[in-house]
């Protein structure tokens, strides 16, 4: 395959905040021909009636997925609502490829499903094909797969730090504690009161304690990595600025290990992906440092209280935890280079 | 002693936030004339030169400490940053009581105050006399104090959650993991880098991680509790908000204890403290149900982890945190009602 | 009147903001004694549940209009949405006094009304008794009457700056153009898309340009003052933060007139007044100087453009915009000291 | 010249944010080498020491401009502040181009520039040959310029919308009052008190009333299309938020004009200009649809007060307002295509 080709797009929940930095990137990668935007409550009504900020782009209208002549596409991504997305994808035609961006197809146990996500799962036909897209750690399936399901914003940053870790004994699996903070973006664009800029501005407010959905995924993953069954905590924050999130890991370093060890063990593990970065000792991870980027940034440092150690990871939810990741795999998907489309250095100030 | 007594309040450090925090409390306490604001940089300036929003109050202009007839002064409340304030309070002659929100006053080891803040004390006869001014678990020795140090911001909120649990074995006091977050008044008036509206804003940034000086204070008094030495993880974060402080404690709860159990503990502990409340099983604390006032919320949650709980714990650090527990020191030190100009509703939205 | 007796008040959409803000200074207010909480959607719920700041408070839970016993009720302040308050209100008997927040009773000519809401009045009889309550303007009548209609917010930091000087001929009323900014609460606690954090963050956005609602009640309140109809250019934006309205106003001064000229009236008209306060030459006038409080501050510059004057107005819009000149009203409605729990200052940082 | 080639770029004022900001661009052009970073505070410095964002960048170390082999230079980026630029940049060998983003080429008249900048120009010759960099308007003396002098933030956005209206008598040129808003990035990284976070965030306060030093650049370019002097009114507010500006512009139309026509002559004006886009009817430009890109939005809205209009202007600072403009400025010198490395869309949420 050549860096030529034209891969026709479709964008499922294109009203959507992921949908929206979906085609923002889309919009700029040399392969990729957006040909259908898919948003059934706004069907009919140009991409900038809904997105200002999209106003120079020449795109197609609104439409709902029945309009789409599915079989001028060749590539769908999907930023529907969890729940929502199965039955969706489950419609398209085998010869469309699917990068989705929601939690449908996340979790390989689907009794897990139907307990975290308040449903029997509508395509376990499908969600048994599926590879879980944590780009970094799942590139050889990515590239065969037909079906990927972008991890949760969360998700993707805990295991981008703990998962070389886990699988390396670097770190014991129980008694992981992540506390996890992420900007109001990641609440979607759907109307709730707690984020209005009243409820959330010049605040801060710990959410789903001990319930968040993100939960199992982490587990998931880290207890394959592992070999055995992990129970983490997960207390997610909500902070108020919009783009952002940044996971401070708790953990028991593995036996005679040391902080040192385990940022080795990292570095070691990232060497050959570009998005993610271990940054030197001394230097402290912050959200502004990946803003609007697909960067990840990974600090360890030594606990006060011995043999353990605090792993800190940072990345923008919407690019590098939604859309950025979802394109990343799509880049793998296609053979196409890993980066194409998504160099933007982060946006600071 | 009546409510109708006048007390003659001088304060240094009156051009910093804690200072300011200070004035815009006592000017409106029924008990206190302000009869001395003591800012050398800004000496000779009308006070609403530095802070216009006091352009309303009648007070005195901003003097040095020299300019001060001490012998007018009752009590003087102490913004100065650490390491300058045991010099200047050293120097007050003994009839003027102290109310001091620095951090110099706060360590019993002066050996452990050296190690942290960097020099040896300037005034260890003083430090041998001053009470910790955690008001709800000092209040009688805060009621005969002449000097009162006020705990920081964060052991404040820390210590409030963690104290009466850890004194009655309700959590162990190994392993506690403490992820703080606070706004960014708490770094002061000072200009940093760090806290410029375009470094700080739309970001979330770690700091000081296992290096921050309020751990000696928290884990002096956990260890006064738990009558053992205690050493904690304390991670803090700065937040893209003013005011507000939350702190996430991750705690291994006493054998056989439950999260119940500790939330009735607090509930217990301060049955007859106005500012302190347990929320309600379900609650979770945010900051903005306490911007602006004394309060502070606590709330208790089991852990996914079985044995464990996460208690957090909630205030505006420039008010509990900081001035308005000054002036609730004040209010036990005068034999007043704890609650006087104390009553202030959190500000929402 | 003596200040010791009791005034039983109830408040009407209790669930809104500036209902909310309104319990938050009358609960403190030393002759009310809130005794109804209306708020339809939430009725039979604690005011904790709807706002969790209040949870210290001992409060009657919310209820319906109907459920309250109106005989014992003094006053009534309004917190409803306009179109909806004026049924509700005339629905109360006769001895209920009525402070009203919503726009429903400041047009004195209801075929404005109409025009501007979108609908006939409910209650044309009441109208023609309201006194329109911008408290320093109309002191005596507010005194005497039954129904006060409090200002928008915009048209409290316009008029208080304008309405002095267009009543003396220090400005002329025609070509008066004003640019005026908003925190994010003055949209309400309705869920709206415009109005959430990722939307209204980190940007700035003008809104109803030409079309605002509050320019018929300025043009009423400058007109009344000329003499003369008036026409003025009002162009809102919306700013990212949650308290706060500032208005800048570019005038053509009278003939003969200078910037200095117009202070000085602004100084004469607001002598005996304890919020208005003009900023002393050099000062500019800022929202964060009057943030959580009553005060209105206003500065007067010289315009490049001879002749001019830019008249800069700053205030809380939830408290003297809104729940805080209520409060004053009703103050002087009962006799009491015009400043009457609203003595707390701004909050700042 | 042929898009294969490549430029050798040097940055001068690395550190500060309109620097960074050219650097974020530039590090992605695929003509741009940069060659050498001039940052004389941080000299010997690794770039991502100042900025931890570029830590995936791989450039030169920080340098003074004395260890700087200017030979080996093809074009400088001066990211210095005014009254430090000319002195510098009359430094460089003829042989380098220069694009100027500071205030000190931007004046035709030296006088003043002394008058407004408080000195003396320290290279009268060099002002003589620049070009005032406002692209869509000089774009053929652009790209022959040897020193592209980039035009201030404000001017940018003000200029862009008027100019055209004032070159064709769309409007009048007296009586123009501009009410402007600026995220605070505008105000730079230096350390001063008002742009701390705990000053600006929360809050909205004008600056600088009548005394900005971007009104004698405003006026100089309406004067010069209008072929007459101008003055106008132009009032700055500092906005809480880090990137975007908007201007509000109140102007007279033309005899006869109406605000449709003063639209369609945007329109017209900038028909071939890919980063200006006059917004439909009914559209209210906001900082957050080009938050983060190089686009300008406008939008021209009929005002109430008859054969006024209202033109509002919006563009992010750093981008169309300093480094974007300045990297579109080095593409028409060049004669690359004017919008390489300039394609990012608005970064929204």
């Amino acid at each position: 395959m050549t860096s030529t080709q034209t891969i026709r797009a479709a964008v499922l929940g294109a009203s959507g905040y992921t949908g929206a930095d979906l085609i923002r990137l889309a919009a700029r990668h040399p392969n990729i021909e957006i040909t259908a935007l898919i948003a059934k409550a706004h069907a009919g009504q140009p991409l900038a009636k809904v997105y200002p900020h999209f106003a120079s782009l020449d795109l197609p209208a609104l439409v709902t997925s029945d309009e789409v002549d599915w079989n001028e596409v060749d590539v769908a991504f999907c930023g529907l609502p969890h729940g929502t997305a199965h039955s969706e994808i489950a419609k398209l035609p085998e010869n469309v490829k699917v990068v989705d961006m929601s939690a449908d197809f996340r979790l390989r146990d689907l009794g897990t499903y139907a307990q975290w996500y308040g449903g029997e799962h509508g395509a376990p036909e499908l969600a048994d094909g599926a590879v879980y897209g944590l780009t970094e750690h799942y590139r050889d399936a990515i590239a065969d797969a037909r079906l990927v399901a972008c991890p949760g914003c969360y998700p993707t940053a805990v295991l981008l730090a703990l998962l070389p870790l886990a699988k390396t004994g670097l770190i014991a699996t129980d008694g992981i504690i992540i506390d996890a903070k992420s900007g109001v973006s990641g609440a979607g664009r759907s109307l709730k009161q707690n984020i209005l800029f009243s409820e959330a501005g010049e605040g801060l407010s710990p959410y789903g304690v001990g319930t968040h959905r993100h939960v199992p995924e982490i587990e998931q993953e880290l207890g394959a990595a592992a070999g055995t069954s992990v129970t983490v905590n997960f207390t997610p924050h909500l902070v108020p600025m919009t783009r952002g999130e940044l996971c401070t890991c708790y953990v028991q370093l593995g036996t005679g290990k040391t902080a040192d060890d385990a940022r080795q063990g990292l570095e070691d593990a990232y060497a050959g992906s570009p998005f993610v970065r271990v940054v030197e000792e001394g230097v402290i991870p912050a959200t502004q440092h990946v803003r609007g980027s697909n960067y990840c940034h990974i600090g360890v440092f030594a606990d006060r209280i011995p043999g353990r150690a605090i792993v800190i990871s940072t990345i923008d939810n919407l690019v590098k935890g939604s859309a950025g990741q979802a394109l990343q795999n799509f880049n793998v998907m296609y053979g196409l280079d890993e980066t194409t489309a998504l160099e933007q250095l982060p946006l600071f100030p």
